[in-house]
């Protein structure tokens, strides 16, 4: 950590800045300018809680960190590229694109088995669909919940695609686990901490998305929650942030991959769909999101749109869904060219 | 609903909408302007899943909604200004301007004795303290749990004060319920709707702070879950929302006090600890949110805030937060004097 | 134009709004709902004024537009794409996918030269750089100004590159279009609307960034403002908005190119330097504006960044340079194969 | 500035970073840490060049300065609070709290005289009035111009207020400087350099409104244009800033006012019109103004808002600015009482 003192600061108010460095168990290099007194502190010790102890005291002006707070989910920890098995045979974050998609909410068996073949036609290898809904109002519909799981296990066995799911809650994380291949933490849940605590003991890979208004830096810190708590296999999803734009119905901070690249070592995922809100933005996003490197991505379709019981703008109709899969093709063709070969053995 | 359809729209797709219009319940008036058709959707349905099915079709270029979406907590519904009694005999919405004080964090029985007898000296009438602690890192500390509530409850025994704490998950909601005044839902968990539900059937007053970069209507439709699941006791907690400036900890939106005031009847609170991070400027916002309206107040205050676990540095200690309450009081008596006469009787 | 009365609004009222919207010319129709009354008015009529006259009346909840406020910029007035042709041989546009590439600011004669030729090699048609430079501190650098526009004049003899510079001032219109075959318009003034004005008059294109906060509305009404003044050659370019997001400079509004690309027929042009701020990030940012249709893109490079008296961290170095140009061959042969073939003839 | 350097550089790139802040003509203290190695650079020099210069250095991870960018418009430069004369006897920042108010445009004399005397009539000692508008639509009213100008200087003379009215372009500021008390800068102009340099010889006080997505920081910044190009009365206005927010035209960072007097002593204004752009938010908003401490405040009136050409939903009509102003004497009172004493002699 590096503190910048307040000009005028008394030689005991700074004796007291460092004694309070010491208790946390750092050594101390001041630097006296000629304006002000500056105050390194080395070493290996709880740097958020002494920068919360240091920010605290009046005499400090700045208390910054040199160290990224997050540690296991970080690109210094593990050099390697993680790469995550999905279900029997997906992998993610390896030397395939893999497409995701599926229906905002699960409906009914009819709904569920038709989109679950209309994915796999397109080329999907996971299917995606709500059993628990979070949705802003109370009055909207609210999912299956266990009776739609159990829709998506069987269009699983119909299909062979794996299977990605919110779970909404610690208390539903046994369930849905139960059910399955990768669990889904939304956007609003990106930091209910009881849950990503109960993900960490779920046994199933974590796709989580980013929220609303989250820094690159909170979404690697929910991350490393999930890892501290013993599950490593953890994806990012970058969704759309919020912001005064409403042509769209996030802004899709697609540069927030190749950030997040130089970071972690953990898979990168992009949600188009939510991203943007309209059906026709999706494909020429999908195609920026392959260019720019995404390990997979996920996309909302529906057999009907125009049915659909929520989400139906944002949802690509069959048609769409497979011309923009074909379209696709040749990006992918080339992502595969430029994608580095995977390391011999992770950490 | 009003509904406009795009330029150049087939007879058949604007047949098409009207039908679809109709599934939900509504009557129709069609207005043909020279450029484009416009569409009045007049009724009671469910506008919500109507809206979404019209986004989803193609020739449908706007659908706005007329009504709010919210209704319990709306002021149409309920005109009269809800009072909402703390334990046995504060009143929140009255005709008494209350505050709230206490640690971000319960740390030692010795702590929190000594803040709860500060907090009752300045003229708080409800304790804060954390004893479920929502941090960004899973290294920080995360509260004392179950220990830190009996702590509470015991400062309540010696004080008198009531007691408000927060609650992270629905699984605790019985817990924490057992031993507060008062359940708190802090920023991060405010579409938590898991946990909405669940506080719906706690049978204690839920103070709910608005998320980071939640909008006013979203506030009120978290509201609306938490009364539509059986609870009316709900207040709004104003603490800033995340915005690009960074010289405070979150942008105080204090307009949102106004702007709430004339849409609901809920009481509204505002935490100027956490819309600046700073303690210095704690006292001045205060008196703005006195002077703006609000009916209660929640501050963090700490015995010795250098050595705070957590939210040091926005935490009073105990000289400026007494002088801060002297400060306030002739803004208290100019509330007082243009505080509205309670209705008699609400709704 | 959609109007909402507000319920328990009086015939009074209600009459005063309705004889309002005549003034303004337009024609009536009244819808009356269960709950409240909605007003359509149909025509053509000074719509702004109008909506911000009925705004300012108590008992209108809501006014909304139906149409979009600019015009001429518009898809729907002219459906074919723009072309633009900027210096001699240049087309913006068209057929080919333009790089626009040269420093941040005109620093000295060696430096120019060693730039422009710098990005001619690597297949840059329009060379860029700042003789008048927007600098949030007075003390920083401020440009070159007339002398800086020579330098770039005697590149473009050189190097037969065209030319893009900004302008700052309304002042200054006449002075830059003498040298330059191109007229930036800076983020920060994107809403100088005297700026804007004078550059209706300028007889060179406009490259019009957007603005740190400006909605895609705003950037197509500023546009509209120069069109509207005589000059129709104007390109819209993203680089970036500002956000609570500090990890790169700006966030990047990549889905901005495609919901513009539906709105209007202007060229749509790519920032990927100050859109992130951070030179690693511009090469897989520029494949995915590639990727999602951009018609051009413009890039900062320097012969030697650490030496840049500006904006070195997003600079590219000469190796840099030519790999991200060489990297970027394979999706600009996939934009010409899905580049719909010009229009036969504009309106 | 404190330089961070990235773990695993050599000692050739350490030696180059360490020459490079030579070059600016800082002396070196070097901390080498565990991990990785910190630099401190410590004396006068031109900071902003040289955090640029390292900021494009691969191996510096971070840069970052400690001391502030402005230098004549902060508190550690001159602690006593700056006083303002407007026209022959308005101060603002001194021991009056002064109210401005007005209509957002001129648009005739009638009008103009009418607000002037009512604005005179509820106590401003200054009137405000558009006769340059910016506007979002070049289809909007653009202002009288210099007809305008020449209706408040005639108001001025009939009723003694003082005059502040906005400035677009350099070219305008010898026109505007010939009529006007003082001069505004609005929210879009705020970065407008070419401008802010010319506001720095007019003679005239300046009225500087905060940009939309202006920090804190930037504000003192433009500031500090005007004090370096030779005026040193210049003032701050926060107007709200724009955030995902939508109920409120804006959202009203209240905190500034706080945060700004403890870094600057150049006197703070609030205009809670355009902050909330909704009339009925306007006296909550303004007590709450007072009570933060605010030096004056700026609102706008007019004698019929449903007849303004521009801004009549925020304008407050007769009645309700006259009870404004009896509404906010009894916070104008406690806000005197409160005053620190002006300082003896300013530097």
């Amino acid at each position: 950590m590096i503190i910048s003192i307040r000009r005028h600061a008394s030689a005991d108010e700074i004796d007291s800045v460092i004694s309070r460095i010491r208790d946390f168990g750092y050594k101390i290099h001041t630097i006296e300018g000629e304006e002000r007194v500056v105050i390194g502190a080395i070493g290996v010790g709880d740097t958020s809680s002494c920068l919360d102890a240091l920010a605290a005291m009046d005499c400090v002006e700045k208390a910054v960190p040199i160290s990224a707070p997050y540690k296991f989910v970080s690109k210094e920890f593990k050099p390697a590229q993680t790469v995550i098995k999905v279900g029997r045979d997906v992998e993610i974050g390896g030397s395939e694109f893999v497409m995701m998609a599926g229906p905002c909410s699960v409906e009914s068996e009819g709904q569920i088995m038709e989109t679950a073949h209309l994915a796999a036609k397109g080329g999907a290898k996971i299917l995606r669909g709500g059993a628990f809904k979070p949705r802003t109002s109370p009055y909207d519909f609210q999912g299956m919940e266990e009776a739609g799981l159990k829709l998506l296990a069987q269009a699983r066995t119909e299909t062979g695609l794996a299977i990605v799911t919110e779970v909404m809650s610690d208390t539903d994380v046994e369930l849905v686990a139960a059910y399955a291949d990768m669990m889904q933490v939304g956007a609003r849940n990106m930091q209910n901490f009881a849950l990503l605590k109960a993900l960490g003991r779920c046994g199933k890979p974590v796709l989580l998305k980013r929220g609303l208004s989250s820094t690159i830096k909170e979404l690697l810190m929910s991350a490393e929650y999930i890892v501290a708590h013993g599950n490593k296999d953890v994806m990012l999803c970058e969704r759309g942030i919020r912001t005064f734009e409403t042509a769209t119905r996030n802004t899709c901070d697609i540069a927030a991959i190749a950030a997040l690249r130089e970071l972690t070592h953990l898979p990168l995922v992009l949600d188009p769909s939510h991203a943007t809100g309209k059906r026709s933005l999706v494909p020429p996003l999908a195609r920026a999101g392959v260019a720019i490197g995404a390990d997979a991505m996920i996309v909302e379709i529906h057999p009907n749109p125009a049915r659909a019981v929520s989400d139906g703008a944002q949802s690509l109709d069959p048609a769409h869904w497979l011309e923009m899969m074909e379209d696709l093709q040749p990006y992918i063709e080339l992502w595969k060219k430029t994608r580095p070969a995977p390391a011999p053995a992770a950490v």
